[in-house]
């Protein structure tokens, strides 16, 4: 497949700094797709912007965006100007909350919904719109397994990766009658320096077998063309557990919140 | 059960003019739990305040709100003011847009996001911490099929339906610890005057086989002590399609959309 045929001349990776969102970056770069890096911290952006400029003579360059914040889409949109965008990347929307729902203060959730909810819905109706017109394109929304619901202690944030989950499946449905790929990249434990961090933090080990973010990303354009959902380390036809059996999702739940040391409901 | 001991004396329902709503507040009043009834139009919920302060001796009253505004939650707190509210019912949530994502203007996808997403989390903030303070209570969120993902035409839909879902099942993983209940309801076709005016404005005919709105309500009370979720319809250990299988999601999309007249992808 080449890449800058299908999904060029311009690409937009809204959480490009490091992790995924980087190697994303560099695999585009390499394949001469040029580059939109977004994120909130404005250094790392401009040395990974500056790294693909010279590595591969792609045009590269970044907008410093808090894509929780309330302007976040309109900043994208501004940003982006003109430019014939073919792929959007969505791999920003990690919850660093670490607390249960009630506990925390309604602020921080309603700031993870502007993160993941909003500004995801946001984007993709600008780039789905666009991507449509011109009969060519792909979004990406990179994921979490947390989509797949109802795990203890993460309610917000199993809640707004079930809606990105399902927001990409609608989307697939009525894009792929114009050309346009969507994906729903899950991804398992990936070897990110924000997984390292949430890992010190809650002073849980480095586990073995974590995805490496080159990996990742190179899966994920591979499974581009066949969305609506590719999930990191299974099959595309693996069968889990029943969606709509009420047995199966209460047993799941309660299976998990067993297993887990560090999210275990107070009690 | 005695339902005003386990979850009186007053209930909050969100969306309680007509069909499910007006159905809860009846049984409810019927078992002498006081009520505050909330929905857009004033004259169905005034006039069904007065009917069950008159048939029931309760404590009723409404008040008119928007739940998709974005000052709904603050207003339904300051309608709550001091009361002891030992259930809330979100039944609230239904989507009139009827049209593909892409599109329809986003101003009225971020308005069925302010309704079913932002303002159910905040009430279930409010009214979760309330009931885990006082360790005892129950919230029914009513809910949609489409929550269990991926159907085209109506992606934004079932994005905010598979929110509630999974906030509602992380609610329940936290709250059962405390003496609370949390229930999705998830509704079939039911017999409402909502599901009436969508079928006849698609040109679609009445189906049989419809469930009442009292039998829901009777099955939503009668469930909410065995939480997470209860399908209309289906017994609690059905199994369906399996949540993280890629193909079977893909293929569920696609098999419902041929199967969809009314809702088929443009070509």
């Amino acid at each position: 497949m080449n890449l800058a045929h299908r999904y060029g001349p311009w690409a937009v990776i809204a959480g490009a700094s490091e992790g995924t969102g980087a190697a994303f970056a560099r695999r585009l770069a390499a394949e001469r797709i040029n580059l939109l890096l977004i994120a909130r911290r404005t250094g790392p952006l401009e040395a990974l912007a500056a790294e693909l400029r010279a590595q591969h003579g792609v045009d590269c360059f970044s907008a410093s965006i808090d894509l929780g914040a309330e302007d976040a889409a309109a900043r994208v949109a501004a940003a982006v100007g003109a430019r014939d965008v073919g792929l959007f990347i969505n791999n920003a929307g990690a919850d660093t909350n670490g607390s249960l729902f009630i506990d925390n203060d309604l602020a921080n959730w309603e700031q993870l919904v502007r993160l993941d909810v909003v500004n995801v819905m946001r984007n993709c109706h600008f780039f789905g719109r666009r991507m449509r017109d011109r009969g060519r394109g792909g979004i990406i929304l990179v994921g979490s397994g947390a989509c797949y619901g109802g795990l203890n202690g993460i309610a917000a944030y199993t809640a707004v990766k079930a809606f990105d989950l399902c927001l990409g499946e609608g989307l697939w449905a009525e894009l792929r009658h114009h050309g346009v790929d969507v994906l729903n990249l899950i991804l398992g434990r990936t070897d990110t320096p924000a997984h390292r961090r949430l890992l010190e933090r809650n002073g849980q080990p480095i586990p073995a077998g974590m995805a490496s973010p080159d990996a990742v990303a190179d899966l994920g354009l591979a499974r581009l063309p066949h969305g609506p959902v590719c999930n990191w380390g299974l099959d595309d036809d693996v069968v889990g557990y029943a969606p709509n059996s009420a047995a199966q999702r209460r047993a799941r739940i309660v299976a998990i919140e067993a297993a887990s040391a560090s999210y275990a409901a107070k009690k």
